[in-house]
């Protein structure tokens, strides 16, 4: 499904809007369903290296249709997948990026970096439905 | 100077606004002046090849504080500037990116892929005075 | 539109069929509607300088929605978009890309590569009607 | 050896057979014994994410003329092999990599992912004696 830049921009809203309330300064990345840079937002003095970490974020759960930190599962060194995390450009697994639905379809992916792992994930989860 | 959220939505909605009264899909990036991502947004149906163009555009008119054609006269093969158009990750040099100004000063820079060069630059122009 | 492994398939098959008619030994690609490879075949004794060629003129023909020699016009260094070859990864603009249709719509893109650019063209079309 | 695409072809078929039993959707990818992509199939809904596993299978297997596991012993942290999961542009080091044996020889290497590794594992072997 294609997502629409009206929904890029409702899910960068609802997850900015939470991001403030947290006071946390956010990168927020939202890429359509098969990992094309769709709508980017990246908050007053939020980290210069979290733009590239909400991006890989938003990507990783797209690659696998799942959260990233889902993901990170199978990029812990118990899994024993050596080499993994560097496919497909390099896997970002931990908590921030996961799909945004609508109507219970997938229609995008979003990934937050700014705050801690916790913070990101409820700052994404905020711009998830729309 | 730090470019803003608000600014950067702004030269994005402006920018925008110009694009669908052209009929052009346009993707259209928001760097900061020192090329950082800080917003982007992809029109509904704009090609997936301009994505890179318009981040290239704008980080292009970055480096050299100039617009994009202008860093162009200078890979134009009778410049003789063999190799400059790969520095930097690669430069592109056609219409389409350029400062962005608030009261004279530059705040970021605009890229705009999607259209014609010549509607490029009109709708970046469009986002360029805040 | 997804592409299925069966359309990919079929187009694989018509296009080997056309060039070993031809006595061309090519390398054909199948990317979906958004440039993820999803078949692929390597004739025997086609070059292996060819593989990265037919993936570049689909992904070429994807970007754009065009043949990949359409996207050639842009890349003429008389039309001055100087740097635009090297965006998205690298742009392959010559004969031998474009979309594969079913019943009018785009489900695919093909890439071929191995004889001369117009032999690769009519490879390429032979597998582009499903 | 030079890999026929006959051979590349009936490989890909005996995973997909295999694959489709198990009700894994997984990408299959051939290399020949130097490591050149020579045929690819992504089933139908697999994970995009395992593309790139899929190569990256195969060609660590190739680069050292073993089972993608048996690389990933030397790729486990108390290996100590430091910095070569890195080398010759990344390697990935768990199940679904291994030569592809005709009348003993070694003709192709075959890469598959979409599943877990056990049943990566168990798909490409279907695929790995002709």
């Amino acid at each position: 499904m294609e997502t629409s830049q009206k929904q890029a921009f409702k899910a960068i809203s609802l997850a900015t809007e939470k991001a403030a309330l947290m006071g946390v300064d956010a990168n927020i990345a939202i890429l359509d369903t098969t990992g094309y840079l769709k709508a980017f937002s990246r908050m007053d003095n939020a980290f210069l290296g979290s733009i590239d970490i909400a991006l890989g974020k938003a990507k990783t759960a797209m690659l696998f249709r799942m959260n990233s930190e889902a993901v990170g599962q199978f990029l812990a060194p118990e899994a024993a997948a050596y080499g993994m995390v560097n496919t497909s450009g390099g896997l970002v697994g931990f908590k921030g990026g996961m799909p945004v639905r609508s109507a219970g379809e997938i229609v995008a992916y979003i990934g937050v970096s700014g705050g801690s792992p916790d913070q990101d994930f409820e700052i994404a989860r905020a711009g998830s439905q729309l």
